[in-house]
């Protein structure tokens, strides 16, 4: 039984969950991006043969999570949960994925931060005992979340400077107990976050909503489990962009902690400024698709041992939008270790 | 450390989380059911004070989630998490009620099922002994609802004789460890539900896509862990009012599981026939304000001793059924029993 402290948001994982294997997806704008050759697959036809980007979306995120499972050679029925959300109103894309696959499925919703909090959950379910294997995924796909979130994208309306592109990608990882065959990644440690909201109403700039909620995470994380920034090769927020990303260096600084050159944002890395996307990328996709691909592989090339991994979330609505409320927002945390053996 | 049987959707909680306390509220159409006397509070107004119907929502929840905690006299710096979601695109009733509260917050999707998946998210944290005190909360309002989903209020529409009338009211238990001192209900088992889908694509019959996920976890609760339902004293499913809880008798009955008159559904329960909500109650408050009210104080009385808790959700969004897909549905299930000491 793991111990938890008095007041503490972040737990230590005894078993170390072992990421079994990973997959990532990704469109058409991504794959002409700068880490285009880290994604297991890309794809031209942004319905990907669907009739409408929903259906497509939702395709997406179900071969993603089966290119996770065959990569371990792991059936569906020995899958003992399967936790993912999207961006979708009522997460249809991970819910037609829970069809699919038909293994137990548990829906969460975290916006943009679905990743780490699948991850976070999924690796309490297996460190627990819960569960062997558990299946961590999500996605966001740009055309969806537009028409969904803002205009029809017939319109062709403007963007604002600090607006932000939302990723078309996928990412899933397969986790399962620390004794199991499989990759030399182990998920460690885990902080949940609480919910940050700085009066920030302005729905075009989600990286000075969210760049509070990562900021009082990361200090969450390393107050409670006694780390500075130096005990991470490398710290990763999901999808701050340019914005936010400059915002959170600000706020940690303003504590005391500098972030100096051990920190990315997954909305400033996935796309160039070449490719006109404004303050960066975002979406559940962005930093699912970064961690499933690029990270895990510098991870495993040895470039990079210990990770935070600390996805981001926006939990407005388009009601309460435009019924004037502030974003509120949140970022949960895991941290992932190459391990040999 | 727990142990999970390979293809089995259910665990024995070793620990047996403690409920703590409970707590509900309903609004004016409930306070005039026959369940009236069982809630916490009631109110008339269904604004609540507030200048829309979606604040008023968020102001429910987050009094519920204060009533629970105050019974109990735990202050909410001592809540390792919160633990839930709700009906509202992106759950902003519950994230905002995260953000008054200021726990750690896991965001949960779903939909009608969320209190079984909050009790037993949150009781696996416990469990596990990654929390000391969770609360799990769910809600649901009819005016928020029924224009999210269905039509503005004002256009007066008819309803067809299988809708179902979203109940207006919300449920919170606060869980803690087996150890600690509190109500003699503990949440003992637990079982997570697939989704499951027969092609229905009527959206104004919630309870025929529902019933087959309810019969298939039940079942699966049945199978893992060698249990009939004469082990229950009581076996209640969430929302499935009267044209689901026709089917799920039905379902069962050709698996050779006999119900009989051990089974209650809350949507059926908490209006009276001559209320006019045609197939019943529904909506995640329907079943979160009956069990943290009436079945909650029906075991405290020593009416109940071990009670099948079985909430059904219907995973849709109005996207996917204006695109015609048919309507996945979920079942969570826990088991709380009444233990002394």
């Amino acid at each position: 039984m793991a111990e938890k402290k008095r007041g503490a948001q972040s737990v230590l994982l005894q078993n170390r969950p072992r990421v079994l294997s990973f997959a990532s997806m990704a469109g058409p704008k991504e794959a002409e991006g700068p880490l285009a050759g880290t994604f297991d697959e890309t794809f031209t036809d942004d319905t990907l043969g669907e009739k409408s980007w929903e259906r497509g979306e939702a395709k997406m995120l179900e071969h993603t999570v089966d290119l996770a499972l065959s990569k371990a050679r792991v059936y569906a029925d020995a899958v003992d949960a399967f936790l993912g959300g999207d961006l979708l109103n009522q997460i249809v894309s991970a819910s037609y994925t829970a069809r699919q696959l038909g293994a137990p499925f548990l829906g969460l919703y975290g916006a943009c931060s679905t990743m780490a909090e699948s991850l976070l959950l999924g690796a309490l379910l297996v460190d627990g005992g819960y569960a062997d294997r558990v299946v961590c995924a999500t996605c966001s796909h740009f055309a969806t979340a537009e028409r969904q979130y803002r205009f029809p994208l017939e319109l062709g309306n403007q963007r604002t400077p600090t607006a932000q592109w939302t990723v078309t990608g996928a990412g899933a990882t397969l986790l399962g107990r620390g004794e199991a065959k499989g990759l030399p990644l182990r998920l460690t440690a885990a902080t949940i976050g609480r919910v940050v909201d700085k009066q920030q109403t302005d729905i075009n700039n989600m990286g000075a909503a969210m760049a509070p909620a990562a900021a009082d995470t990361l200090l969450a994380h390393l107050r409670d489990l006694h780390r500075s920034v130096q005990d991470y090769d490398l710290i990763v927020t999901g999808d701050l962009g340019c914005v936010g990303y400059d915002l959170m260096c600000l706020l940690c600084e303003q504590k005391g902690v500098s972030l100096d050159e051990r920190y990315i944002d997954c909305g400033c890395e996935v796309f160039s400024p070449e490719q006109d996307v404004h303050a960066g990328g975002s979406g559940c996709g962005c930093s699912a698709c970064c961690l499933n691909g690029w990270l895990f592989r510098r991870m495993l090339s040895g470039e990079i041992r210990r990770l935070l991994f600390l996805a981001t979330g926006a939990l407005m609505s388009t009601t309460t939008s435009q019924q004037g409320e502030s974003i509120p927002a949140i970022a949960h945390a895991v941290t992932l270790e190459v391990e040999e053996g």
